[in-house]
């Protein structure tokens, strides 16, 4: 079965698509100084990514979640169930790690149906 | 492929199963003061999400646990290496976090096939 | 769907597969005293692992890493971009976590297709 990269970089593909599955790799923000503006900007990038290779949210399968204090937990799950499709949320799991740079406060991973 | 939800909350799903495979969301226990009491819960909330999809630990692909302190690796694992089913055991990672509630020691993300 | 389980110790098995994917154990250093040392026995592992299951690390779908000092994320990457297939990176994320024994500085977890 096609292997396909999508926005590949130097060691890691941000997304990875196989047969009718897509792996998406961490996703941090560009931009925001907040939990939830950090959370939101993550979001948006994940919709892109999902729109582009042929998706969306409510076909998520599963969705790991850092965040570097996990006391901000509220914070991101406000931004987040307003962004889950209602009724079609993926299997979760959400636990506190440092992340590879001081400013990041919240980082994402995925992995989504197809079809 | 259909995607089914199993006891959809606001902002996940404990199980998402697509075809033959089955996503089950970080469990955490409902009660225990100790890592072992935890374990031994979160066990058998994940025997009845896996039953609930037409499953068993038998048929586990990966699993993932977290420890709030990785000290307790060898109590957590006493009580998950007489629950695994022998020979059978699914690939595993246990790393230590910070989970959403103080009183959390224990975390467990599964996946499973389902025939 | 047949599952098949490679070697297999007592609470967990270094791989999995089932159909054509395979899904490894977290992988720790057999040796080295730094994070570039360790992580190149890992990824020594890995590359044996994939072969012994039909496939190679052109394949990879998903990597996970855990290093118990984010502050080495450079050191550890250095050495897994030289390792990666060129343009064929899987999705990945990497996180700090205190990892099972204290003298381990990261660890490795992996996804990947084997056709």
């Amino acid at each position: 079965m096609t292997i396909t990269r999508h926005d590949v970089r130097s060691f890691l593909s941000m997304a990875v698509v196989r047969g009718d599955t897509a792996y998406l790799s961490g996703h941090i923000a560009r931009n925001g100084d907040t939990v939830a503006e950090q959370t939101e900007d993550i979001l948006e990038q994940i919709d892109e990514v999902l729109a582009s290779v042929g998706t969306d949210k409510s076909k998520l399968l599963t969705v790991n979640i850092w965040l570097t204090d996990v006391s901000t937990f509220h914070e991101m799950n406000e931004v987040y169930t307003a962004w889950i499709a209602p009724h079609e949320p993926p299997a979760r799991a959400t636990v506190e790690a440092k992340l590879a740079l001081p400013n990041l406060l919240v980082e994402i991973m995925a992995t989504a149906a197809i079809e």
